[in-house]
């Protein structure tokens, strides 16, 4: 098992564009701390596609909202009749999914401790990178006005030290190149049946361990997603939300590596 | 340790109302399954109080939604101005959090299983019953219009069996009298510091237990709540949101009573 250290080093990485962000988070890390990499994967978040730019539904909503179909986050419970005739509509809209596995994340322990890197990979194959010290709305409007301000100005605060950075183009194939992870864990329901404790039991052996979870409401990952995994750990026998395995993983990570009493102790 | 049995005999509460809801639940499971309550304590959750029916931000808010101030909840995110008068206002205003440690509770396989209540009781002393059954909406506005929906009619849905039952002038110490728990954790900054994993040992042991978890953002339990707690509990040296703790506590209970191995078994 790695153990972390006493201290986080804060690093900025934002002057360095996303690769050298990666690069430079793992730099520092290397040898001194484990941190779990965990990626949304394939996330129903995305802006209105152009095939409904011109729906009635979506026309609607984007006078309502006083912005441009382009500008919008497609939305499930906004937009489910415009939807229907979408290709994979079922994985499709759910930014709720995101938001509420990302306040799960980063209100971690894990993450406080500065051992947690979250990545959002969305189904049109976007990345975002979100800083550690991000700290997101919790009410769900302004969390998707943020969300449209990141797919149009790709990082927010466009001006500043960014806290999400969205790189256009890039698979899941590409991040892992990044991220070079040592192992990785997907969860998944067609995968093999394993408790979270015997998948987490895996992953803290490893230096830079990386967990994939769908950031969808229906359906499976795609052949190229399961292709990336050393393994694919079914942890419930019924579909469970993406906030709750990720919830999941994270708290038991935390304890497997003895966080919580650490922090406890340095209290 | 109490076992949880192979199934799990759904009974018709509804009829009864919300005490009898109580007694029937516990009356089935008693002696066949450990079920864990969980409390959202002094949730941020009340309609707006009527000292701000009259301020001209409620009345914008209320005339945009097309319904009265005192038929609507109150929402930092929107009515922040008008707060800043009311008594204790940092610990209210915040529907988001009982809707986010709803989600996550009642998301979680331990519900799935049948072995979970979910009570939130409220700032204003009113106690919310959430039937296992009950699948929130996941968009936050359509919480919240549920919740109005409740606070107004009491019951949802109002003319069928309900899923959600408020029950007004109910304090903490009336509920624990009808839930009858053999062992009471509070979770609290202000408490013991003890790992999740080392405060769950303990309630995994007993037959009836129940944990109460702040749904406030900010502040501390009042002392009236602190009394009803065999024991007060600090997880962390920092505060962790409410639904942060509530995965971590019903995680780790399933853990300990061995419910993940169990359910994949079952598959």
């Amino acid at each position: 098992m790695w153990f972390y250290g006493d201290g986080f080093l804060n690093c900025d990485f934002i002057s360095f564009g996303a690769n050298a962000f990666i690069d430079c988070f793992f730099f520092f890390c290397e040898g001194f701390w484990t941190v779990l990499s965990v990626v949304l994967a394939e996330s129903a978040l995305e802006t209105v596609p152009k095939e409904l730019w011109r729906h009635s539904q979506i026309r609607k909503y984007a006078e309502k909202k006083g912005k441009k179909p382009q500008l919008l986050l497609l939305d499930r419970s906004c937009h489910h009749v415009a939807m229907r005739s979408l290709p994979e509509s079922e994985k499709r809209g759910r930014p709720d999914i995101v938001h509420f596995s990302l306040l799960e994340a980063l209100g971690s322990p894990l993450n406080k401790e500065g051992l947690l890197k979250v990545f959002v990979h969305t189904v049109s194959d976007n990345v975002i990178f979100v800083n550690q010290e991000t700290r997101l709305p919790r009410n769900y409007d302004r969390f998707l006005g943020l969300m449209e301000q990141l797919f149009e100005l790709k990082q927010i605060p466009p001006k500043d030290t960014p806290l999400l950075t969205l790189t256009e183009n890039t698979n899941l194939s590409r991040l892992m190149e990044e991220v070079n992870p040592d192992y990785v864990v997907a969860f998944s329901r067609r995968g093999s049946p394993k408790t979270v404790e015997e998948a987490v039991s895996v992953i803290a052996e490893k230096k830079n361990p990386l967990v994939i979870v769908g950031g969808f409401p229906h359906g499976t990952f795609s052949e190229s997603t399961i292709k990336l995994a050393n393994e694919v750990v079914a942890v419930d026998r019924e579909m469970l939300e993406t906030w709750v395995v990720t919830a999941r993983v994270i708290s038991e990570y935390e304890r497997q590596i003895g966080l919580p009493a650490k922090r406890l102790k340095d209290k």
